[in-house]
């Protein structure tokens, strides 16, 4: 696909945020090629993502942040504008089970996402093959039950020198430090294996059959320092019956998450997610 | 549809069950028509539903009750035989909100729902007029908030004088009294406008538009002495996306509620659900 | 609601039309309420549709109109602007099922449906008693197998005595001719019982049974003169079995057709559906 | 799992079948640990599947299907047994896309899917060394569009000297000649990118946007001679918008595939689908 500047934008709702926005653009003859807004009645607040063909117009990314600058003063807004040609730097990690790691790696291999996956970070050694087959480099940073401290200083270094931009826990199963929530705020994309708020915690699954029902599903959310309780993404579900026991329930769920956690990676690529209190807005 | 009888069974696990019971009806000349059977794992229980055409066996019912009451015995059954051509009398409870009330008024006109709804009980009289074009009667039967008892002898009464078999809870907003629920057991089907256990008890949309879920969903269960928390029978979701305020939640949700309600209402009648516990069985 | 004007416009792509509006739009001081936009790179077509508040603007909708008109022609725009305090006249068509015409007779009733419903039209007397309970006139216009002019020039000098901005097909049965088709195209919205293009024609729910499919659904689409391959509009399905005879499928079907139907229609009256050659762009 | 016999059989329906089968069972001391019974009253067909703990038996396989055989005589039954010990072996088909491949491979590795993936064939070499990986054997067998005849041949002996039980169509983008299908008739499974009967034959998904359908799918089915017209095993369908071009409906249709696809032959595996003309009972 051609080369795009996709600018995001939110700040207090008023009354030629859209002219002004537009006007800036066609003024240096910039080609729209996809626009959203939102307008929240409750919040008062507003939202915009504009996709702008990068060869119309004259700026490079840093002078059309430059010239859009003074505007988003004005408006006082919380904005940023990136470039598809820089994709972004995706750390994913992992534990044991694989299903949402091998998923990502094959539709990161099918070209699904346009990102460069920079290393897989675990703390089992099980699933090194299959990262390393893809040429990507593979952390086993071990957990101390005892100490954890260790565990997530080390990772803390890695993420930083491969200068994540973006940090996916692929069933990581662990629980990040409250400094790291902070740190990588709106970047840690999390999966959780039931529909929240239902079933947070530790197994899901077993919760869901305990209650016996007939839907069970998986969210991706941004991580805060609240246990499965930041801002949702995305949620599915998927039908069971009486017959399914746990297990069953564990294979079945599989599929919603990788669907759920690949389709909030690819929006999060995309930006189109702006993150509001506890809340998202998806251009999709 | 010709006239069929139902047995539906439940017992402790154990080898033989299937062979008793079919060999019991093919023995009589009996023409098996549908049958379901489920052996739970977990807690060593066995499930079964068999329908049979009623002109194949050379019972009553009474007489067929007698003839299998003997094997029902040996296996320590909870169990029971239903007749189609003995609808099951309904009655519906609801306050002021018509769309549950609606729709399973027209199915019934419509000739999907194989009852007979005696009567509808509302704590409101908004509603008369499109029960009464049904010619079905209709109860006014006010609460006063300060003191709810006379509201629920009023209704326990008129459920009795009607014989009710079954008490639809369509949007009937008010919590029945604990005597009431035991009496009927696992004859009060509720439509409760969240997906349980998430957001149960009041305002359910606006706690799901407050966590920023990506789906909002009903759930139709038996209902017991806590709140909410009976049995599940069926649920369902619907897809929202940040645009949708609660009222928009609540127009939306109003179609799952309907379809959820109407469906565990057409699996009762039909008697496709066993309760286990705090759990059902649906063979549908 | 507060009372909105809706502009929506289609027009050859090019730079500079969103900006455009939204000057025209905020020059005035005018709210923008909702707005989305789509260019299509197959036919190089632009669609927008804009909701502003009227109160904010200093014009009545054809001072409006005026006002708007110069930009319209400089873009060569297809456009219309409504006004959401006059709602359009619908015409319902229907035969003997009932499913549909009960499902948005109950949602004008429940006032979901943002439009009057100034008479309901069928070639059967069986609904009578249904749509006047409503207090909408009902006529009965039969059809001659042999002859069906006398039927539809009824139905047309009725269509147009009332006034009619749309008319809805609500499992109406019969083709409209040609020149019906014509005069009131984009505005004959028809509910077609399943998953178009498959099993066009008559007898849907037999066809599927026949091929076997394991889902079945429907097809809201606009009216053209070619027999079910109008416009889509919306297309649902829901899952069903091999225990599933054509019975249970037209019951089945029928949910999905209500539903579907109502949120064609309901796009419809909200002016989000934009037809360009045989496709419809919706935005919703 | 423990190890199970799987008894797969129809016949024409007459009464006493069930309790003929149950009391061979149980007369051994079988231990049922599912069944489902189904019969067709438009055919007049019985289907039935009973899933037996093999340990209860006093059987080995040989010895449980002769003594079967008489009670299978007498009702003139289409039958078979067989072991969950004995996995079946199963060649996949692939061309030069990878996702159903990947999604099988992968849920083979996770161990989903009980059988034996013996080797995959391929008319490109694109795809060897992520089969490779599996240690599967992988095979490139090209094809010469002016004669194709020497693939097929070679095909063949590889199917045979596999001694394959299952052949799955991964996205084999080639039709099978007529010989092959009568062969492995009910046991050639193929994945079509559209909902059947609709768009069957080349770029279903393109033919998808130029009718503007809302909903796209895909279909897993047996192959028979006739392209995209065999007994259809499942479908599933999700969502698009006007802004789907055909090579977004790619990239989601392929997950509906994948699903379609592992779902099928899962079933298939666990002998839950019985085919009966062009149709199919599946017990799931």
């Amino acid at each position: 696909m051609e080369r795009r500047f996709r600018l995001v934008l939110s700040c207090p709702d008023r009354v030629g945020i859209v002219a002004m926005v537009s006007n800036f653009i066609s003024s240096h003859g910039g080609s729209i090629k996809d626009a959203n807004q939102h307008s929240d009645p409750t919040t008062g607040w507003f939202f915009m993502r504009v996709e702008i063909g990068a060869a119309s117009l004259p700026f490079d990314i840093d002078a059309l942040r430059e010239a859009f600058d003074p505007i988003a003063q004005s408006f006082n807004m919380d904005w940023h504008i990136s470039d598809s040609a820089q994709p972004r730097r995706v750390v994913l990690m992992a534990s044991k089970e694989s299903h949402c790691l091998a998923d990502l790696l094959h539709r990161y291999h099918d070209k699904e996402l346009d990102c460069e996956i920079v290393c897989v970070i675990s703390n089992h050694d099980d699933l090194r093959k299959m990262v390393e087959w893809h040429d990507i480099p593979y952390h086993h940073v071990p957990v101390d039950k005892e100490n954890k401290q260790p565990h997530f200083d080390k990772v803390s270094e890695l993420i930083e020198n491969y200068q994540a931009d973006v940090i996916v826990l692929a069933r990581y199963m662990q629980i990040l430090p409250a400094d790291v929530c902070e740190t990588y705020a709106r970047r840690v994309i999390n999966i959780h294996h039931s529909f929240l708020p239902s079933f947070a915690g530790a197994k899901p699954y077993h919760q869901a059959h305990e209650r016996g029902v007939k839907l069970i599903g998986a969210t991706c959310h941004y991580v805060t320092e609240d246990l499965d309780a930041g801002p949702i993404i995305d949620q599915d579900v998927i039908r069971i019956s009486h017959r399914d026991l746990p297990e069953e329930m564990v294979r079945l769920g599989r599929d919603v998450e990788k669907n759920v956690l690949s389709r909030g990676l690819r929006w999060h690529l995309e930006d189109r997610i702006l993150v509001h209190g506890n809340k998202t807005v998806v251009f999709n």
